[in-house]
């Protein structure tokens, strides 16, 4: 799984593995096939060594009575990045690294499961790197990823497709939706449209004048 | 695990078993115990039989080629509640089942895990039944519940309490956290008090003058 090391191309998103669920073996190999630089938040490094993954850079507060130090010699090279701010989340936290490393997109993966605080958190905070780094979140049943004001892309008929807005989002419309939008406020908690669906292979159109929306692409 | 039959007393909580991920036995065998009601949604009813649990009542939509009429017999006596609305989710539809019959309170398991959508719905939707239901949700890392404006609870030293603004929650003030609140805003998305914990052991108090303000005590 350590053929990520093949390709070097900042390009390509990197891959950020959180400290929540593991996902399942495929789905972190396809990623890592391709992620030019592997960030591993904290304690979850015990759970990735374990999995024959070579990291470049371990991230966290370390505030568990976690040595990030015998990692220097078993993973040499890795940056371990020791970021004490507890104002921050680890993963808020590797979204600046990144940003100030100018790596323009991420792959986030173990971010959601377990506790339901770091899932609802780590999902919801994507809407504040808006225009600074593109973020995909990534479970073994979810693809979820903030919209820019206008969306387009194609699918295939039946494609579940859920729309969250995180707050309140005004002005929505949409084109090949099976339960349409068409200047519709969307409010968490309120009104959602989660459970959407692609009405017919083509190009989905999603735009929306203010507020945060995620698109989740969720299937059983 | 069918020793919640003993105990018939609608003061206790319901029992909602929803589609989610499944939750540990040991939880699972807890709130059996207590409840004189259990509902559970749609398909997940072929996953709670094979745990050998008897369920009073199935509720759901039944979209997907699924048929509930076999458990009439198997599950004897049930009620089957079919709710073919497509503007709300199964778990919707059992809090306004549960309504109807004046039931005040719930437990809600298996609400969490697997799709991402519907996780950050169950959890978010239960803010517009204040007044109406006291939900709770758990999962094997979490409990999870809505603050009245005025809320107080006695808790040890060091437990974790987040908390996670659905939408914007205004004039939030802490007593006895290890980050205070004062007169504090939090945004979701933008800032929450996710991992804040019980400074000594005595009552919390936290008090909001507006906004959907949930409480979720995690663990990892």
């Amino acid at each position: 799984m350590s053929s990520h090391h093949i390709v070097r191309d900042d390009q390509e998103p990197a891959l950020i593995i959180a400290n929540g669920a593991a996902c399942n073996p495929e789905l972190l190999g396809q990623l890592l096939e391709w992620s030019p630089l592997v960030i591993v938040l904290d304690s979850a490094i015990e759970r990735v060594v374990d999995l024959g993954i070579k990291v470049d850079v371990l991230l966290g507060d370390f505030d568990r009575g976690f040595d990030p130090e015998i990692y220097k010699t078993t993973q040499y090279p890795i940056e371990i990045v020791h970021t004490p701010d507890q104002d921050k989340t680890d993963l808020e936290k590797a979204f600046d690294y990144l940003i100030e490393r100018k790596i323009p997109a991420v792959n986030v993966i173990w971010a959601t499961g377990k506790r339901a605080d770091h899932t609802i958190t780590n999902l919801t905070n994507i809407v504040r790197y808006r225009n600074l780094l593109k973020i995909v979140i990534l479970d073994d049943h979810s693809k979820i990823f903030l919209l820019p004001n206008k969306f387009e892309k194609w699918y295939t008929e039946n494609t579940p497709i859920s729309l969250i807005p995180i707050g309140v989002v005004n002005g929505i419309f949409s084109d090949n939706l099976v339960y349409p939008l068409h200047n519709d406020t969307l409010t968490i908690g309120y009104r959602t449209s989660s459970s959407n669906a692609v009405s017919k292979d083509g190009i989905v159109t999603i735009t929306h004048t203010d507020g945060d929306l995620l698109l989740m692409e969720c299937f059983d």
